[in-house]
């Protein structure tokens, strides 16, 4: 049996559930998804500034999952945070949400769009596509300007986010959409029905990324960079 | 049931069979993986005239596939003949297996070595690192001078591979190491044993890619580049 | 006295009489130019499918120019099928009319708009600019609608292709054009008198690359990735 | 008067007073410069985990600042942590230590060389180089295998790393040195001196970065993505 | 004492005494800044001819410079003429404009718009920017149509700069404007003020630079490439 | 009739001799190649300083030029001294040796080395290289350490050039060779011959390009960039 938690970095647990029922819905028998709200850090991240302070609550749920064996792990905010110190933590592989949502767009066509929430975080998507090599891809990152824990809420949401996607494929000439927010992942069959061109939610792609990866015995090379931390003395802060 | 096809570009069909039983070695229940022969072309492909005399066995593989129904194919050559040309013939996702293996070990460390087969290959496998936007994390390719139908008669293949890849890390300062032929696939848990870095082999990588594209509902865009090719008068060549 | 063959890659003998047309008029005397159309394959080529299914047309034509002595080849076709591997089957140079249409156009701006035929080539065409270094100069690839074969029947073809072109400097501030389709090169004259920029036809650029290659006594380095391919079994597959 | 901040990373409050040193040595009459050492986190910065531990306590001593009306902060560790959120929580600059000497070398020479504490740092300074656009200056990134905090201690430290330079400058091919660590402020002029090329000290830039920022009234464009962050509930985690 | 000389490679000596003021308002007690005009050249530089035609002028007045004993050099135009020819003949530090500009703004935010004078002069902004690396943040040249001798005489100039700053902001995305073009410097403070992001002057941020690395003991390395010229014959051309 | 001029940027005549012949070997008759001294600036060109000093001698031999109805110009230095200023004053196409040689030595194999005179001029390759797309291909510059002016009378030079061609494409894995220097031209015939691969002489390679687009009757684009200089005062410096 494979064991993924599927760590929410920010402190809602009602966009946690949501996340864990779009990352159940695609994994096969044999693979046992939880969904984990951080403890620590903000409501919603939509800055770089939350997503700063989100990371140390990240931190604590992978040591968490470490010492109860979990196999591996996805962090489910589009701005990946703590990926990096999170691999060094985790024995397992450790995916990105926006990680795994590039890479998947870029077997499917030419060149993908990402909508995302606040346009504030355009420049961080940006970034991420640089980091994982995805730029020739990735044709532009759009906002649809709905702040992050009003897409559950807010009424007009979908039908928002469909325009902004259906706009950013046009203007962008781009032939695949990726959805840049995890509390998008529950509109992803129905703006792809509506658009006609494949979209993609990076909640479900990362976690059948960390499924893969464990099927095949292969986690984050502990030679050199991602090796464990060595243990020193942290000051907690009071 | 999800019905995936391995197609192997070449037309030698031990080397099929081993590849069948790679797929299929990681492939949760619920999954069928067939290894399918080329009917056209080389025995085996070590130079771009090669690959470029592979493409029409393929094509004609997946046509075949989708007269019956295939959801998903690899192809199964390390340098990815006619990708982009099954990407048009094919309704659901088609994945190659150095597409597969390089964005697999990008999850998995600093940066990846290649290790192939002749040094004539060396050229196409760094083409398509930057086709795939995975320049960064290719930090060389390396050859290990055995001919590919040698891999699987020659009886001291697997320690030269496992020499040349050590020597691969070790120039490189990599952490990760990427198999670059379909023939090595069988290589690849021993040399990760013994070397001690994760080691990837595009087969099973690739296989688990389509796989998790179906779970999705995910396939090639048809909008735009790669639609259904028109159809037109073909010469046959007799 | 030189001699180079101008291969057209789709099956369409009166596209191979234009390109000749082209090719002949810019050669000084000495060479003799020869247009040469392919055996087998599509009888013209607009995506993945058809370009991959010209290449072994494009290696027969050339490995009978082979037996006959020829000096050097161009590939009359904007994708530019099977280039490496041509390459690799003939002992002098040969050259892409994508490739050279780009590199002479380098010469001749800051940057320069590509118009192609069919918008599902566009990808293609990018593709190619990035492979050759071209990035910075290729300002944008555009399609002005045209399938290939009716460039020479449709009356209306040359005004919408002058059209097409006059748009993409303007929208790319681009200062020179590069016609994306071996069937346009009639249209370079009176498309860059209308136009006041220059504007490249891939065919004779091509077919002077190639001369000149052959004055200097250059071809392709046969040191290694394009030396002639290992003997080996093919099926052909009936 | 223009008041900056240097703020120190780690919690350690000898290498603070080590920096605070430096940073004074450099800046004019009417500019007063204050080391402040981070009260939470690790005691050094040796992986990304360190790292990711160390930014809510810059970011709470930039909070401290900007309520005494400080008027610019350089981050005084090589990795830049944080410097994206504390632009956007502070009105005034911020640098890296990082961003400043890599700048600051690319106006000296043809190219740089980088000479870090652990190897398992060098990833993070690539990433940097990329980051700020200096991926062609940069020409290597080297390990001295020296801890961060051994570097005041260690008798052989100044020894190691001037040779640890010397080799890099070699094999590198490069013109300039760049220190990557706080911690080797102090050896920067005896080190030039030993190997007669510019060796830049990101703490000494930065420092005069921020000074040169704040003399012409520039500070984070509060436009978009660096604008203060939203006003939102965060858990502290207790 | 430290001396700077902000060298105007044009031979309008009214623009040079513009240029000093601004140099002069920015730098501390201590360190004086002296403008010095070209005697060889164009009036004003609009072209890669002028440009090329102004170099002697500069490089004459930097080997008065070093005879002098003057610590280091702005070239005050901003496609910076002349600069790596600069580096070689003098001892101190010598900082382009346009780098100095594109580094200062690389620090303020997400990304920069540049506008300069006449659009002939886009192409050169743009060539600097792919060669200091800043081609991530430069997001877009435009030209305000103004030649560079009116900005002073033109009583609309400051409008027109400020609406083009305005539209480049808007158009790209951008969040830092760069002034193109020593002659606007007395602009960069209203302009700000009324648009709302920080606008960078290069007169000003290359002669703090040159001040800091002054300070810091830097100069160009005299290792290979930027050492001083070998004693050579030129023909003056009479 | 085509005239070329092959403009030799330093003003040693034995030199523009040299140049004349290997230029005059390769034409076709009713294409006049004739080598044209500069007459201001260094007897050599070895540093940013001479170049920059070598320009204003090139744009005055090409003014000569057109004022003759020249057709074409080639500017026969490696570091391909006052290009686009060139391109500004002459109505017809202007091509440097680098340009040329990079880019017909991307059309014959996997990469190339260049092998140039002094180590300090091998920046300004590389520069080069990057600026024409060509950093791909350019595997490595490397310097055989002698003094242009002794590359014709150094007894030993071939020799020297010879090895430094051979350890050069040892090294960097390279197919291809392209001599650096206007005064290695006729060393290029028998290197090849010694070293088995493809080498590359810039002087012959330019001279033909020009005359290939003369024959397509291409020039440099007058649309903005590189139109006419605008007239304006010049003060030449006495």
């Amino acid at each position: 049996m494979t064991r993924i938690w599927v760590i929410n970095p920010n402190t809602t647990e009602a966009m946690t559930a949501a996340i864990e029922r779009s990352a159940r819905a695609v994994v096969a028998p044999g693979t046992v998804v939880t969904g984990v709200t951080s403890e620590i850090g903000p409501a919603s991240i939509e800055s770089h500034y939350d997503e700063a302070l989100s990371v140390p609550g990240v931190l604590r749920a992978i040591e968490r999952g470490e010492r109860e064996g979990v196999d591996g792990y996805v962090i489910a905010c589009f701005g990946d945070p703590g990926l990096d110190a999170a691999r060094e933590a985790a024995a397992g592989p450790v995916i990105g949400i926006a990680e795994a949502a590039m890479h998947t767009a870029s077997h499917l066509g030419r060149g993908f769009s990402v909508v995302t929430t606040l346009a504030r975080t355009i420049g961080r998507a940006e970034d991420l596509a640089n980091h994982y090599g995805m730029q020739r891809f990735c044709r532009g990152v759009h906002a649809c300007d709905i702040p992050v824990l009003d897409l559950d809420t807010d009424p007009d949401a979908r039908k928002i986010v469909t325009e902004a996607c259906r706009e950013a494929v046009e203007s962008d000439g781009s032939d695949v959409v990726v959805l840049g927010c995890a509390g998008m992942a529950s509109m992803c069959a129905p703006i792809s029905a509506e658009l006609g061109v494949p979209v993609v939610d990076g909640v479900t792609a990362a976690t059948l990324t960390v499924r893969s990866l464990v099927a095949m015995g292969l986690g984050t090379s502990k030679r050199g960079e991602f090796a464990a931390p060595l243990p020193k003395d942290y000051l907690t802060g009071g």
